[in-house]
């Protein structure tokens, strides 16, 4: 496979390809208000990386590293990274792009937390993620799992 | 529509119920092992409400009080509730449950967040709820939507 994880810009032809994911919502519709009012620069750095295919979007993810002071998930408090919208559009599926996204994001060697979608939870086993201990104050209508580069001690 | 909201009760009959609606996640599982270990007596309060039709239950949706501390959502930094999972079994919907729901939940008389599934606003937009303006810190993979007993004061 030749595809390569890249860091996403703020640009209109970025913010146009995120139009084809589901999960479109309020963190793309202010990343385009941003730009046409100049608040952020044209290609400033995107909370996003994905996997282009040819010059098309085909998958992605949206990374954010969170100081320790928000971890309440972990038995060690460090800084970890929040991972959240990982999709891969409906005919690159099963070709290994999600996959590689995650490998991407545990190369940082940092602990990952994400709130995986309904039915994805066979692929999130496969790459060594575990459910959290659930705690309604802190989760919610979450269902975290995580990943720790030393493997998790749960709490 | 004679159909009444009620508060569910934890106990085999509703979780067996729980078990028909797609958001069915760690937060069920954990009331579950709660209960099979007696951390949790039968038939005591869940955060979920919801509407029977004859025994079946057809329609969801859970409820948090949550204090002013984690009201970062409103102008004024007051306790608010925080609804999740509302959802109506397919054979079931269109008929105004979900609306029943929400209704419910604004008779509380405090500031309402939510973060809807996609596919939802129309609905959302028709009770009266309101995007927030996005914060990544703040709302990562949300897309929260507010409601106010007095009408919203955009911050």
């Amino acid at each position: 496979m030749d595809s390569k994880v890249e860091r996403l810009l703020i640009n209109y032809k970025t913010l146009e390809e995120f139009k084809k994911f589901k999960e479109y919502g309020l963190q793309e519709l202010s990343m385009l208000d941003d730009l046409q009012e100049n608040i952020i620069e044209n290609d400033s750095y995107s909370p996003f990386y994905g996997i282009y295919f040819g010059d098309k979007l085909v998958a992605r993810m949206s990374l954010y590293e969170r100081k320790a002071k928000y971890n309440h998930y972990f038995e060690i408090q460090e800084d970890f990274l929040e991972l959240w919208k990982l999709e891969v559009l409906p005919d690159y599926q099963h070709k290994g792009y999600g996959q590689q996204l995650v490998e991407f994001a545990k190369g940082f060697g940092i602990p990952i937390k994400t709130n995986p979608r309904v039915k994805s939870q066979l692929f999130w086993d496969k790459m060594g993620f575990e459910a959290a201990v659930y705690d309604v104050e802190r989760d919610l209508g979450e269902n975290p799992l995580l990943w720790h580069p030393n493997g998790l001690t749960k709490s």
